[in-house]
C-alpha cells in the first residue's frame, strides 16, 4: 500500500508543512476525513498530486505555490487559506502572497481578489506574520 | 494625456515585451484596437494593468507572468498565448511555463489544462523553443 | 393556475421525494420562500424546471438527479446537498453518488470535488446510510 | 495624494451611497480593511473602480448597478448584496432589482438565480423595502 | 400547440427582432437547428425564456438586453453578438452597450471584457452603428 | 514504464473506444500530442484519469459518461464531443446524451446547453445516429 508513489507523495507534503508525529501531513488537508465515503480518496491525493505532480522537476516550490493560489483565486473556491499557509512554510513572504493576489485583480476583478485577500489577511494574523511596509502611504 | 501612470505602464510594458519603434509594446494587446468603441480602454489597460499593478514591488517580472497564466489557465480565457511570449521575454523557461500548467492539472482538471498546453505549444514552436528534456520517457 | 404543466411538475416532485401532506415537495426547495419578491418563481421551478424538463422522457430518475449533481458539483454551487437527497430517495446507492463526485476529480480538480464530498457525507449522516465497504483499504 | 482621480471616485461613491461624516463611503466597501497587507488597494478601488470606471459617461447610475449585479449573479460571487443596497440608493425600485434576477434563470440556471434572490431578499428586509405587488398570484 | 405561452413568447421575440416573413424572429436563435435531437427545445426557448420570463413586467427591454448581455459578459458564453443585435434593436445605443462592457471590467476583468468588446465591435460594424464620440481623447 | 496502473488505464480506454492496432486509444486524445512539452501527461492520464478513477467500481460506464458529460456542459468546456463518442460506444443511446443536456437546463441556463447541443449534434451525424422520435412535435 505504501507505494513508492505515495511515500514521494508523503515526502513532499513533509517539505511543504511544519508536520509533526500526530500530524504527518501538518495543515494539509489530504482527504483524511472521507475515508467513510470515498476510502481511496487519501490515496489520490498523496499519490497524484502531491507524488506525482507536486514532486515534478521544473518549478520550485515558490512557484508552485504562487502558481495554486493563483487558481484559486481565479476559481473562487475557498481552499486558498491552506495554500497560504503552505507558501508561508516554503518562504514565500506574505509581500509575494498579498502581490500575488493584487497582481490578479485586472485578469479577475475585485471582487474575487478581495474575497482571497480576507483569506490571506486571516492566515498572517494566525501566524503572526506582517507585510514588510504596511504604513507604505501609496 | 501621457500621465505619469501610463508612462510607467509603457516603461513596464517595454520590459516584459521585445519593442520596437513600431511596435511599442511588442506583443502586447493592449485594446489599441478597439479606439473606435472604447477610445479610454487603451489608457486603463496601460495605466491601470501595468502603470498601477503590474509595476507594483513584491513579485519578480517572472512571478507576476507565472501568476498570470495560472489565473488564465483556470478561467479558461483565451488570452494564456500572449502571456505565455511574455513569460519567455521574462526569462521563464518552457519548462517553467510548461511546468505551471501541468502543476494545476489537480485544481483545475485535464480539460482546462490541456487548452492551455496547446496554446502553449504553438508559442513554443513560433518562438523556436523547448523544454529541457522533452524525449525523458518518465 | 394549477395548469396541466404544474401538476406534471408537482407529480414529478412527489416521485422525487418522500412528501406528505405537511411538506408536499418534500425536502425539495422550490421557491416558496420568496413569493414576497418573486411571488411567480416557485411556478417557474414547479412547471419548468420539473412538469417541463425534469418530466421529460429519455432518461430515468436515477441518471436525472446523476447529470444534476455533477453539474453542480463543476459550477461550486451549494445546492448539492438538495440533490444528493433527491438521489438516495430515486434509488442512488451511496456508492453511486461518492462515485460519481470522485469520477469527476480528473475533470474539475481536488478542490470543488471536495467541497462536493464534504455535503455528500453531511447528508449520508443525516439520513444513516454508508457506502458498502468503507474500510476496503484501497 | 487625493488625486483628482481619487476625488472624482470619493464623489462617485457618495452618488452611490447614504453617506456620513463617519463613514464617507457609506455601505460601500472599498477595502479599508486591507491596509494592513495590501495598503494601495483602497487607492486602486476609489481611484480605478469609481473614479476611471463608474464615473465613465453613457450608463446612467440605475443602469450600471443594474450591470455590476447582473454580472455578479452570473458570477456567484458573494457581494451582490452590497450592490442591492447602492441600486435601491440610486432609485432602482425593488421590482427592478429583483426583476433583473429573475430576468436571468434562462441565462445562469435556477441555482445562481436563486442564492443572488436569497440575498436580495434580506436586504430589501434590512431597508424595509418589498415589490409593489407581492400578493400577484401569477 | 401554439400555447398561449407560447404566443406570448413569440410577440416578445417580435419586439426585440427585426423581423420578417421568412424569419419570424428574425436574427434570435430560438434553437430551430435542434429539431432533430431536442424536438421540444424550441418550444422551451419560446414558451419559457421569452413568454415566461423576457416578458415578465419590471424592467423595460433595455434593462433586460444589458442585464443580459451583462451576464454573458461574466460567463465568457459565446452567444453575446446576438444579444447585442438585439440590444440595437430595442433601442440601446452604441455607447451604452459599449459603456456596460467597460463598465464590468472591475467585476470581472480585463481578458472578459475584452473578449466582449470584439464581439460587439464586430456587431456594430455588420449593423453600419458607432459610438458618440469615437475620438474622444479621454 | 507500463506499471499495473497504466495497463489498468489501458484496458479500461479499451473498454470505452473503437480501437484498431493503429490507433489504440481510438478517439480518445491522451495527451499524446504534448510529448515535446509535457513528456509526462499521457502517463498521468492513462494512470490516473482512467487506471485509478475512470476504473473506480460503483458505477457503470454509461453512468461515468452521463457524469463527465454533465461537468463539461456545466464547465462550457470544448472537450464535449470527444466523451459523446465515448457514450455512443458504451451504449448511451443519443436520447440519453441529447436528454442529459435538455436536463442541465435549468441548472446551466441555455447559453451553455446549445453550445454543448450543437456538438452532440455534429457527433451523432458523424457517427449516423439518431434520437428515436425526431418527429415528435411536442
Amino acid at each position: 500500500m505504501t507505494s513508492e508513489r505515495y511515500q514521494k507523495g508523503m515526502d513532499k507534503l513533509k517539505e511543504l508543512t511544519v508536520a509533526d508525529e500526530n500530524s504527518p501531513t501538518g495543515h494539509m488537508d489530504i482527504g483524511e476525513g472521507f475515508r467513510d465515503i470515498a476510502p481511496d480518496l487519501q490515496r489520490y491525493v498523496v499519490e497524484f498530486a502531491f507524488g506525482d505532480i507536486y514532486a515534478r522537476p521544473g518549478l520550485s516550490n515558490k512557484q508552485k505555490v504562487l502558481t495554486t493560489i493563483s487558481a484559486l483565486v481565479a476559481q473562487g473556491t475557498p481552499q486558498i487559506g491552506m495554500h497560504v499557509v503552505t507558501g508561508l512554510n516554503v518562504g514565500l513572504t506574505p509581500d509575494e502572497i498579498a502581490g500575488c493576489i493584487m497582481h490578479l485583480i485586472p485578469y479577475v476583478g475585485f471582487p474575487r481578489a478581495l474575497n482571497a485577500l480576507r483569506v490571506a489577511q486571516e492566515v498572517f494574523a494566525e501566524q503572526g506574520v506582517a507585510i514588510s511596509q504596511p504604513d507604505a502611504a501609496q
